[in-house]
C-alpha cells in the first residue's frame, strides 16, 4: 500500500460518506499575530482582549477568517487535493467563539456527487465542520469543487444534488457572537462612529486602499493555515501550468479584501456568516488588491437588540482602485474583479 | 457622510485637540515572535524570561520599538494619512514596561499648528502617548508632520510652534527600567562583556553586518504594527509616484539598525528614550542596510547605581558598509546614510 | 578592545575550551506559530495540544527541529562566523521534550581541532548541547566547521580528531518522548493508518509535493533563530561573492523536507536523533524543493513497547521531482540533490 497520500478522486467518494480530516491544530496567540501581519486586520473585538471584555466577550476572540482558513486548510487533502475548481460555497455558519487555546478539528460529509458529462470529472458537495476540543461544532459550510476521477472508466459513485440555501437563515446568524453590552461599545476606538443604523440598503463603499502581494505572504498565509493544495506553493510545476505562475490560496483574496474593509465597516466586527462567493478571476504575486462593498440587506436579529447584522457584499480587484464600484456587466464581471463574496456581518446597533 | 475615512487635512486640525486612536491592541507573545524573526534582534532582556526576571524584571519586556511602532502605527490613520513628509521627532521617552499581554491604546493632542506659506500644506505638532490596560502612559513622544490641506483656500487653524526639548531629560530617563539586580547580569549571556565603564564619549562603532530587506518582510512588519500610511503597501500607486516603489517604512529601519548594533552594544539593552532623528534617505526592498554607533555622551543617572545611560547616535546606511563610519558632509550627507537617530541607552554598571 | 565581535578564528579555539553562547530563548508559542507557517508542517503531536495530552504529553511539544534550529543559532557568533564550510553532524540527540514558555541556553566544549595543511584554516570539533531553564540538556550534538585563521602564521592551537559515533545509540533514542498511551493515538488525526510495523527496511517513499522558497522566507526563518550567519542575510556582499546569491541556511532544507515527508511518514512524529547529514549542493530562493525518503533499519526500541524507531533517509532535491528517487550515483550525487540526512524517527507500534 503506497505510504503517500494521493487524495481522493471523484470515484473515491460516497454519498452520506463522513471524513475526520487530519491535523487538529491549536489555535494560539501566535496564529493571531501572524494574521494582523499578513493583513493588517484592525477590527477591534479581535485586537485588544480588553476592548472585547468591556463589551461581553471573555476575551478577544480570534478572527473568524483565520478560524475558517485553519478548518478549510484541514479539508483540502482529502476533498481537493485532484480538484479542477472550486464551484462555491453556501450557508456558511459562525456557531460558536474560537479563542486562543482552542483546538480546532474538522469534518466533512460528503452529501451530494455529479458527474460530468465528460465522465472525467464530477462535482463533490460536502458539509464541513470545524469543531472545538469540547465536540462543539464552530463553524459549519457548504462547498463544492469538481474533482478528476482517476479511471475515466470507473462508474460514477452516486448521483445527487443537494439543495442549498441561498442565504444564512436569520435564526443562525449571530450564534458565535455573546450579547453585548452595546454601551460599552467605544466608538473612537472602534474606528468610526457609524452603527447598524447608519447603513442603508444599496449603499455603496469604497475602501480605498490597495495592498501588494507578495508570494512569501501568501506562502507563509496559506501554510499557517496548513492547506496543502499544491498550486500555491510549487513554482516548479506550475511554471509549466496554465498560468506560469503560483496561485494565491482564494481564502487570502477574502481576508485581504475584509482587512481593507475596515475602512468604511469599522464596527462590522463580526463574520457572522458567509452566503456564498465566487473567485471570479485568479490573483497572481504582484497584485495590487482593492475592494469596495454594497450593503444589500439590513437585518434585524430576531432576540437581539444589541447588534445587527448587515448582508453585505464584498467585491475585490486587482490593479484597480474602486471608487466607481467595478461590477458585473451583464453576465461577465469587469475584467479586475476577482472576488465577489455575501456574507452577513454584525454591527452594534 | 462617507463612510471610509479620509484622514485629516491641515485645516481640520485644532490646537489643543486630543484624539483618541482607534484600534486598542493586546500585544502578545506571538508579536515578540514576529519581531525576532523580522530583525534578529538578540538582547538577552528581551529574548529570555528568565534571564530577565534574574536581574529584576517580572519577565521578559516586549521591545521598545515594537511598543513605539504599535503605537505609531494607531496614530497614523488620525495624524500622517494626509502627510507629505515625517519631519521630526522629540523626546520620546519610555514611561513603564510593556508585556504580552498588556494592551495599548494611544492618543495624540495636537500641541502646534503652523501653516506653510504656499498655503497648501502646514505643519502639525502632536504629542502621542501609549497606554496600557490601566490607563498608564508608557510612551510619550512629539512628532511633526506636514500636512495637506484639503481645501488651499481655508483658513488655517490656528498658529504655534511649540519649542521641543532637545534632549530627554535625565530625569525622565530610565522610568521604564525597574531596579535591577546587577550582580545577576551575566555578561556571557548577554553576548558581550562590556557595560557601561567601557564605552567613552566619541568612541566610534562599526556594526559590521548588514541585512537585505524583502518587499514581504516591511510590508509584514508595517501591517504587524497596524499602520495604514498608503506608501508602504500599494505598487499599483505608488509604481505611478515619485519613486517607482513602495517606500519602506521608517521605523523598520530604525529596528534594523537597532538589531545590527548588538554586535557592539549587546549589554545596551533598552531604549530609554529617543532625542530626535532624521530618515535622511529613503529606503526601497533589495536594499541591503548596514549601521555604525557613535557614543556621545555617558550619563550616570540620578539615584541609580544599577545602569547608566548612553546617548547614542545611530547611523544607517544602504549598499555601504560602515568601517569608516559614512556621516554628515558639511551641510550634507554621505549619501549612502538613510538614518541619524539620537536616543539614550541604559546598560549595565 | 574592539566593541564588536569579529568571532572566533581558529586559533582562537583550545581543547577542552566550553563556550557559553548568548542570548537565552524563551520559546513560544508565537515560535510555534511561525514555525508551522514556514514549512506548513502537519505532525498532530506539534499541532495540537488536546491529540499531545491524549497520548501522553503535557501538551504540544515544540517542534525537534525548531529546538536544533535555535540552539545551532545560539553557537554561530562563536563557532562559525568565520567557516569556510559546514563540514557535518553527528551523534545528535533529542533528550527531553521543550514547550513554550521553557527558556533554551546553549554551550559547546571544543572536543577537536585539525588545522589544514595549507594552514589557512583548521577543523573546529564542538559539542553542544541545549538546556532548558532548569539546566537539563533537552539536545545535544557534535558538528565540525572548517574555520579560517586569522593569522596563517599562528601555531596550532592543538590537535585532536575526536572519534564519532555513526549513529545514535539506541539507549539515546526517544529520550525526549513520554511513555505514550498508544490506543489513546488517532490515526485518522494522525493523516495515515500506517504505523511503525507497516513500514520494512529498503522501502522508499516519494513525498510528491514541492516547495519554493523565497527570499524573505528563509531569511524570516533564520533571523527567528537568531542566526546570524552573513551569508543568509546579506546581498550586498553575496552578491559579489562566490554564488551571487544569498545561500539559504541548510537547516531551512532540513525543515522544509521533513515538513514534505509528512506526506508518507505522517505518523513519524518526533526526530530523536540525527545520525548525520550532507548538505550536497546550495538551495537558494526561487528554487522548488522536493524531497524522498528511504528506510534503513527498524529498530524496536529497548523497554519501549508504545514506539519504535525507524532509521530514515531523508533526501531532498531542487527543481526535480522525485518519483525515481534521485540519489547518489557512486562518488557523486544527482545533480539535483542538495540534502542527504540520516536520522531516527519515531512511530507508534
Amino acid at each position: 500500500m503506497a505510504k503517500n497520500h494521493p487524495g481522493n478522486y471523484f470515484e473515491d467518494f460516497r454519498l452520506g460518506q463522513v471524513i475526520t480530516h487530519a491535523t487538529p491544530r491549536t489555535v494560539t496567540a501566535g496564529d493571531v499575530s501572524l494574521y494582523t501581519a499578513l493583513y493588517g486586520s484592525r477590527f477591534a473585538v479581535q485586537s485588544s482582549d480588553q476592548f472585547a471584555r468591556a463589551i461581553g466577550y471573555p476575551r478577544a476572540p480570534v478572527d473568524d477568517l483565520l478560524v475558517f482558513h485553519i478548518v478549510f486548510g484541514k479539508t483540502v487533502p482529502d476533498i481537493s487535493l485532484n480538484a479542477v475548481a472550486n464551484l462555491g460555497y453556501a450557508n456558511c455558519r459562525f456557531l460558536m467563539p474560537v479563542y486562543p487555546g482552542d483546538t480546532l478539528s474538522a469534518t466533512s460529509e460528503v452529501i451530494g456527487l455529479n458527474e460530468n458529462s465528460n465522465r472525467k470529472t464530477g462535482v463533490v458537495y460536502v458539509r464541513s465542520t470545524g469543531f472545538n476540543a469540547t465536540g462543539t461544532a464552530v463553524l459549519e459550510y457548504v462547498r463544492w469543487v469538481m474533482v478528476r476521477k482517476r479511471d475515466e472508466t470507473a462508474a460514477s459513485p452516486g448521483k445527487f444534488v443537494p439543495s442549498l440555501p441561498k442565504l444564512v437563515a436569520a435564526g443562525d446568524i449571530g450564534k458565535a457572537c455573546p450579547p453585548l453590552r452595546g454601551a460599552a461599545y467605544d466608538y473612537a476606538l472602534g474606528g468610526s462612529i457609524q452603527r447598524f443604523g447608519d447603513y442603508a440598503s444599496g449603499e455603496r463603499i469604497d475602501h480605498v486602499d490597495g495592498i501588494t502581494v507578495e508570494e512569501a505572504e501568501h506562502q507563509i498565509a496559506t501554510r499557517l493555515y496548513q492547506n496543502t493544495a499544491r498550486v500555491h506553493f510549487n513554482q516548479f510545476t506550475e511554471g509549466q501550468g496554465r498560468f506560469g505562475r503560483r496561485l494565491i490560496y482564494g481564502g487570502h483574496v477574502i481576508s485581504l479584501a475584509r482587512a481593507l474593509s475596515f475602512n468604511g465597516l469599522a464596527n462590522a466586527f463580526h463574520v457572522a456568516g458567509i452566503n456564498g462567493g465566487r473567485h471570479v478571476a485568479p490573483l497572481f504575486a504582484g497584485d495590487t488588491v482593492f475592494a469596495w462593498s454594497e450593503v444589500i440587506e439590513r437585518l434585524e436579529l430576531p432576540d437581539r437588540t444589541d447588534v445587527g447584522a448587515l448582508r453585505l457584499r464584498l467585491v475585490a480587484t486587482k490593479n484597480r482602485p474602486c471608487p466607481d464600484f467595478p461590477d458585473r456587466a451583464g453576465q461577465d464581471y469587469d475584467p479586475s474583479v476577482i472576488l465577489d463574496l455575501d456574507y452577513w456581518a454584525l454591527m452594534p446597533r
